[in-house]
């Protein structure tokens, strides 16, 4: 297992992950790697929460700042989480024990762009990294990392922790080595350079990390499985709103506003994103790329298929049995595909220069196209903005997908008010559900409550809200968005307090 | 005053403005020079604004699109609207009769981020642009059109429109030639390269705007003044505001977080603006530089006084007096300002790599620090989102700025919800009122609203925000951001039924 480390002098820092936890101080900022269930550490953080757990019953009550590059998984996120041992969490998470304590108050969460954490770490903004524990699938004769199924924030971690933990994982395919790409081109201002990515395949960085042998304080050897991401094949539902952004897409090219072979795409995880990607492996149009934050199943159909030319990401997210396929074959697939950091990935600068066809998935939207990504009943974090963001407000089209109903019905996924606001009016083009898509550029919003209402909401819900839009016209306080602020959330405290939006 | 038209062609084609204004078709979209008061074009609107009002006594509703850089003058919107001409107006207003027709119903208004106008014409998603109405200060012997003094998007309108009228202003200085820099190498994605701007001062396009000759159907001559902006001295509450700023600044420099001589600034307008500007014309920082939108008297005088190297903007916004002063001396200015196309001083990518210290006013913002730029009580339109998002969320530092009451005390500026959400708590860096500073940076919900109802919210609503936040933690569906859904948007319903947000 130690060919994988192939440098001397990190070969006699191997220690077992207790004693590499030891190495972690109470009150530490610590940097994880980790995204998507990709590429996290699997030992030091289950040691650290057995670590956190016996001086917590000894009275000592440690915690840490826990950073990483977006979700994780149960064996991070949620021993640590279990045992009390975060202190403060950013910039993303998805994991059920930490969502549960962030949600008892027990947990500070900041919610952050996950383009803007690594810079406002180097501005010095969230205080001191301390630690950086890194999974890496191997290290060189040199000492040059070989990143893992992510890339994150690592660069960022390995060059801001004053102590490194390595974990190299054997478990990951030794075919990763050449495949990242990790920029060092990044400066603060006033010496920031352009970015120089004009294609998604453009390399621009170096396949390793590169990290001073003096600062990491131990290495850890494990041979874990990433987490898997489920995968359910599409439903029906997932199948129509496929089918309504490809008839979208198939309009903008007929009508000259997209290229026949479209822009870069990125996409979302979960069952729409997949069906919309499964979409397109069945629709029109051929030499797509994508410029996206995690390759999913979907994606790896459409490379195996030739439509996807080249996916650039920050993450894979793939099923057991994507996963496997991929490993195997990852020679065929490995100058077709390409990692980099989450602040390159994620750039404002290159998803607007590339001019990428965002595709997210929302908690709610509202009558005037604001949308919620993160907030369930406008207090209840789901998971974060994530991405979401970086890629909505610089796309060339920004569209936002969701069912018309969440929980068997109970719940209208279209409200008069969204509880919870991420993604304004201003930086949402289309909204897509099973009942239709509406086509939101340029219209102001009383026309954009009339075609959300009447092309996306469920017709259940559409008398209740066009008797909304109705009574606002008249008895608003102003005319351009005409609310009742007595009602705006009136449909979210009906749920809460019946269980249903629906009227008695 | 046609010495101002050197082009012997173009000379032929002087009309009066009756004339030109029979060119625009009913129904045409058109698009205005215009930004903040600066370079509207000021007789065609006014002989359009006759035409509409002739026409509706007759019976014929025509009606037309009104596209500009950003508020123009009464002349223009305020004649437009006055005789209910326009059906569709975009990106951003600040006129009173216009709001007043958006606000009762009549009036559409397409509220978009200004960097996002030029490319999404561009893109073809609002239509064709018809007519181009531009005011120029001059146009050279070969043609080429000497802009005025605002840049806006008339690069845009010039090169998307089928037929141009000019209107050339001899009021304007002659000197403003050589002063601008329009970039013409912006191109579609696929075909996107970086923005080579890497310093303010960068000057990357033309001193002119360059118009085939057979578009121009029509020239008229002018030497109408420009709208000036008020100027009103700082009064005590913004002078304390700008104090808090200031602290602000000094210690982040003093702490290595940002350089003495600062990043590029980048400031709205107004009093509370004006007064920061002045409390830098008597701190300790030397060599500043801004990359922003406007420049306006403040900035002047920091350029008369040394401080301020170099502005970049798209448009001047200058009262009267230091608009004569400016004019006078121009030659002496001239090498020190520079105007750009609003898509390019407003660009993400350029503001993300200057790192520009973004303040910008609200109407309100809430305990968790959600900022509502435009709405009042939720559906009233002031003006709109203008560059805030721009600069906002790829700034350095994004600070929002406003007094902690309005209407004499009768609102807080700090409420439990904002009724309307223009720049997420992710996107909001700082807030500061009279009262103090509240610093963002890193925190949860939370422990930011805590900060913000101790250090910015006016002392006579603090214990009722504190109260809010105390039952909320207990009584919200979810804790990460607590909420009372049925309070939330109270304090508004309050004001708008009595007239004022203090409890009876
Ligand atoms: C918004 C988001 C949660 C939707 O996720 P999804 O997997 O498509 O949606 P699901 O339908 O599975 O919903 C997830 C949960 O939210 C619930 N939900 C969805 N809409 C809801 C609503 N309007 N009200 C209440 N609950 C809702 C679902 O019931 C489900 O709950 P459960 O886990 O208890 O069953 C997800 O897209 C997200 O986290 N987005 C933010 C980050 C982002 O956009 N990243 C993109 C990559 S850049
Ligand atoms: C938000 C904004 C309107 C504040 O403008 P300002 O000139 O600093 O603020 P003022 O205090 O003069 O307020 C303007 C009006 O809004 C009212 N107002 C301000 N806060 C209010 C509140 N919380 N509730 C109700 N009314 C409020 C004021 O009373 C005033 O009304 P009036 O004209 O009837 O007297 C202005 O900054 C804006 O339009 N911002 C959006 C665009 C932008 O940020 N551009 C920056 C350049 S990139």
């Amino acid at each position: 297992m130690t060919g994988r480390i192939r440098n001397r002098e990190l070969r006699s820092r191997i220690v077992e992950a207790e004693e590499a936890a030891q190495l972690i101080r109470p009150g530490d900022n610590v940097g994880m790697s980790g995204f998507t269930g990709a590429g996290y550490p699997k030992e030091v953080p289950g040691a650290l929460a057995k670590r956190v757990q016996k001086a917590h019953e000894a009275g000592d009550p440690i915690k840490f700042g826990l950073w990483t590059g977006a979700s994780t998984a149960p064996e991070l996120d949620g021993a640590l989480a279990e045992v009390d041992g975060i202190d403060l969490r950013l910039p993303y998470q998805s994991d059920p024990v930490t969502r549960a304590k962030i949600n008892d108050g027990s947990l500070g969460y900041t919610d952050i762009h996950l383009s803007h954490v690594a810079q406002r770490v180097w501005q010095g903004f969230f205080g001191k990294l301390d630690v950086a524990v890194v999974e890496v699938s191997g290290i060189t004769e040199d000492g040059a990392l070989i990143p893992s199924a992510s890339v994150g924030n690592n660069k960022t971690w390995l060059e801001q922790a004053d102590r490194v933990i390595l974990e190299v994982n054997s478990w990951q395919s030794e075919q990763l080595e050449g495949l990242h790409d990790v920029y060092y081109g990044t400066a603060l201002p006033p010496h920031r350079m352009p970015i120089p990515i004009t294609h998604p395949a453009d390399r621009i960085g170096s396949p390793y990390f590169h990290c001073p042998a003096d600062k990491i304080v131990a290495v850890v050897e494990t041979d874990s499985p990433d987490r898997n991401s489920p995968f359910t094949a599409p439903d029906e539902t997932s199948a129509r709103i496929a089918g309504h952004i490809l008839d979208f897409l198939g309009t903008e090219v007929e009508s000259g506003r997209l290229p026949r072979n479209l822009l870069p795409l990125q996409s979302g995880v979960g069952n729409i994103a997949n069906a919309v990607l499964a979409g397109l492996d069945s629709g029109p149009f051929e030499s797509l790329t994508a410029y996206t934050e995690v390759m999913q199943d979907g994606m790896l159909q459409l490379l195996d298929s030739g439509r996807l030319e080249f996916v650039s990401a920050t993450a894979f997210s793939l099923s057991s049995s994507a996963l496997d396929r991929f490993n195997r074959n990852l020679g065929d697939y490995r100058d077709r595909i390409l990692l980099r950091p989450q602040e390159i990935s994620n750039h404002p600068e290159v998803v607007r220069r590339l001019g990428c066809l965002a595709m997210n998935g929302v908690i709610e939207a509202d009558i005037y196209g604001n949308v919620n990504s993160t907030h369930v009943m406008g207090s209840r974090i789901q998971n974060g903005i994530g991405g979401s963001g970086d890629f909505a407000r610089n796309a060339y089209v920004s569209i936002f997908m969701t069912p018309s109903q969440a929980k068997n019905g109970a719940i209208s996924t279209i409200v008069p008010m969204v509880s919870h606001v991420d993604h304004t009016e201003h930086d949402v083009d289309v909204i897509v559900t099973e009942q239709g898509l509406a086509d939101l550029r340029g219209l102001p919003p009383r026309a954009r409550a009339r075609k959300i209402i009447e092309t996306c909401a469920h017709p259940d819900f559409r008398p209740a809200l066009r008797d909304y839009v109705e009574r606002a016209a008249h008895a608003s306080y102003g005319g351009h968005t005409p609310h009742l602020l007595d009602e705006a959330l009136s449909w979210h405290q009906r749920y809460v307090r019946e269980g249903s939006m629906r009227a008695g």
